[in-house]
């Protein structure tokens, strides 16, 4: 199937669960299921519209109760067939909510600080979530290839799922990349094309090979399965929240690439709350991004609506998105929930990744160097308030951006002896 | 309180749960719960004494079944307190075993294939599990210092817990190990000291260093601490049947570094079928290495009881103890299941690492690609029945061994435009 930017009119065939239709963000113009992304009347961004009308709420929680270790407890919450955990995939999800009591005490927390982890994901970055929808949706169009413009996170999620699954990859990254992304990408046996640029460049190439007839019967999980895709978020708000005793928390702190991760969090909790699954309460989303590449928080600052695209320039490269697509729905969320958007630099990245593996035993890459970083700030001039539950996200793992952190190693090397140990000041 | 390398006569007064004494493997002496590891009457090595006696089987499988997605769901058959969940601990377990479809296809076993894949643990690797249980003991014996000798993956299991735990940790490895596991044991911010020389030469330092008043307070989680630790890799055996709707699998693949795991694996199963949450039905256990360090394979092939120690030379860093403790065990278990133990070069673990990658999205370590290539050469030579099922350990992460697969990165370098793209023959 042909890949298209703009939908056709023809009724929604495919079985994706409770998914009926693709609906306009803006507009909210509505067109069956397909791969497309970008409304036909205004071309805003396509999401998935669900009918959930029959579904009775104490028995939807234990039917996601009883269900898998993973994102497919909430199939019915998806864009996914109810079978889908017998098909294969790469079943990321339900990784661990860590209660950071250590973290708490040297922050200041004292209404219950929490770290979502995903580092535990299967290639250990969140990326496993979306992809994991992607493939599902890849599956229903007919499509053979998955492929994706990335920062290094999606690229080996896309290859260890297309794996898998039984697709065929090819995947578009900048050439630069930290090795271990380069390598955990390269390892599933797909193509990995670097590219001479950074995301953006990365990201505007593959749009132009979507019209191409090079780009023929590929899935490109962000761009042309992007709304199927972008779903897979929606399953951090849902198990932070069951992980809680179906509960919102107060506060959460959430990294900012693209935006959507954060979008698609605000718009799971919403959906709990309709569901009537959680509490009708208030609470605080705050989005966070390195310095060097900080669009959404400057426009955030300065009280504009619109984000000026930026040249991205800090160590925190899986964040490093200049022009971020869903920018101004983050700016909408942050004000909305009486949230805010902040920025740390490239020292205060590392600084946080240690304070997070010094206090909680938890090695995190550069991204949530950046959110522990903002949580930090946003507590220190008085955002984020201590009294009350925070939800710091850890979106990727800390081995995959050594580089950040490579001053650090052995405090000292000796020789196997217990004189030696004494010299070097051990004893 | 200080180590001591024999066992007291006084009464066991900590809790640990269901264990109540350490009792020697060689001959049934038993002594109190205490920081001991090898027997007062022959030095044979110490393990855990439990009752079980007051266990209800259904009763127990619910308790399990309704128990937290970790390693703390089979408290009642661990040397830890009931209450264990509650501690600041690692939490690891309740990985993935994953269904190897693709795998199965390739190697041609058609009685189901599985890979029980511990990437997914905190610090990515199975020995979160033993290290789980040591801080228990640790806490239970009043010690504030973490210590070990390691390969690499221990040290950063033990950095990571003893920062969440709240002890203070100093951990010795071989100073020429990889990268990746270099920096994720310092992250934590213990004390790491790289030793000039290998494996066997670090742990012989830190039995010396036990002896000395410098290794006062010092809990070494693989050695005075031992018998608490390895009880953690039942945990594996407990899983896998578990995930398996509780039953045995015919046939275990395993790596053999010192040998602890898979003995402890089969002491794992064996309580299972003692307590009757499992089928008594025969398995069998095969034993990985590889070439470069392949002590309890040889002697394996050449019919011998004793293990002739080796110096090791392979990429497999993890399994490089020439002198492994539990050698002898391990011979009796394969002999006794009508297993075997086996070896693969290191050619053939990079092979198996993408073999494993390209076929079911699972980026393992070097022990990995050691145990898979040795599943492999198993089926091949009619050691392993590919007609009955097969499960086969990943017991670590690629990411923490990228040399051993570095030939593996981009297919293509482009600039950002169709042209180039057709150019490098993509399209
Ligand atoms: C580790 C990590 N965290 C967070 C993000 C942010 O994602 P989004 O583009 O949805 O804002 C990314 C994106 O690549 C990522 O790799
Ligand atoms: C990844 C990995 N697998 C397996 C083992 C084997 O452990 P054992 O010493 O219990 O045989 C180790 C030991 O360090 C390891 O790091
Ligand atoms: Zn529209
Ligand atoms: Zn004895």
């Amino acid at each position: 199937m042909a890949a298209q930017t703009v939908a056709s009119t023809t009724e929604s065939t495919v079985d994706l669960g409770p998914a009926t239709a693709l609906s306009c963000r803006e507009c909210g113009h509505r067109v069956p299921l397909g791969p497309v992304f970008a409304c036909e009347e205004c071309f805003g961004p396509l999401e998935i519209a669900y009918d959930f009308s029959a579904y009775d709420t104490e028995e939807l929680r234990k039917t996601i109760e009883a269900g898998p270790a993973n994102i497919w407890r909430y199939a019915p919450l998806l864009p996914v067939p109810a079978d889908v955990a017998t098909k294969p995939n790469i079943n990321p999800g339900w990784t661990k909510l860590v209660k950071a009591d250590n973290l708490a005490r040297e922050l200041g927390v004292t209404g219950g600080l929490y770290v979502k982890d995903d580092s535990g994901n299967p290639t250990h970055s969140f990326k496993d979530r979306v992809v994991a929808q992607a493939v599902e949706a890849a599956r229903a169009f007919g499509y053979t290839t998955l492929s994706c413009s990335s920062t290094g996170n999606l690229a080996g999620a896309v290859g260890a799922a297309a794996a898998r699954a039984g697709f065929r990859s090819c995947v578009f990254i900048p050439h630069d990349l930290e090795q271990g992304k380069i390598v955990m990408a390269a390892i599933y046996g797909g193509e990995l094309v670097g590219i001479e640029g950074n995301y953006d460049d990365v990201n505007r190439f593959c749009s132009e090979l979507i019209g191409d007839p090079a780009g023929e019967g590929w899935g490109f999980v962000n761009v042309n399965l992007r709304p199927y895709y972008a779903e897979g978020s929606k399953t951090l708000a849902y198990e932070i929240c069951e992980q809680l005793g179906w509960r919102i928390p107060d506060q959460l702190v959430i990294p900012i690439a693209s935006g959507s991760q954060l979008t698609k969090i605000d718009k799971g909790l919403q959906e709990l709350i309709k569901l009537g699954l959680v509490e009708d309460r208030p609470y605080k989303i705050f989005g966070a991004q390195a310095e060097g590449c900080s669009p959404v928080s400057v426009a955030y600052k300065e009280g504009h609506d619109v984000v000026r695209p930026q040249k991205p320039n800090t160590i925190a490269k899986s964040l490093a998105i200049g022009n971020p697509a869903d920018g101004p729905y983050v700016l909408d969320i942050a004000r909305r929930t009486g949230g805010a958007v902040e920025d740390v630099n490239d020292e205060q990245v590392v600084d946080a990744i240690k304070l997070l593996a010094r206090t909680e035993g938890i090695f995190a890459e550069t991204a949530g160097g950046v959110t522990v970083g903002v949580t930090k700030k946003l507590i220190e001039n008085g955002l984020i308030d201590p009294a009350k539950t925070v939800v710091v996200l850890n979106t990727g793992d800390g081995l995959k951006t050594l580089d950040a952190v490579a001053g650090t190693g052995l405090t000292a090397t000796i020789r196997p002896n217990l004189e030696s140990f004494r010299e070097a000041g051990l004893a």
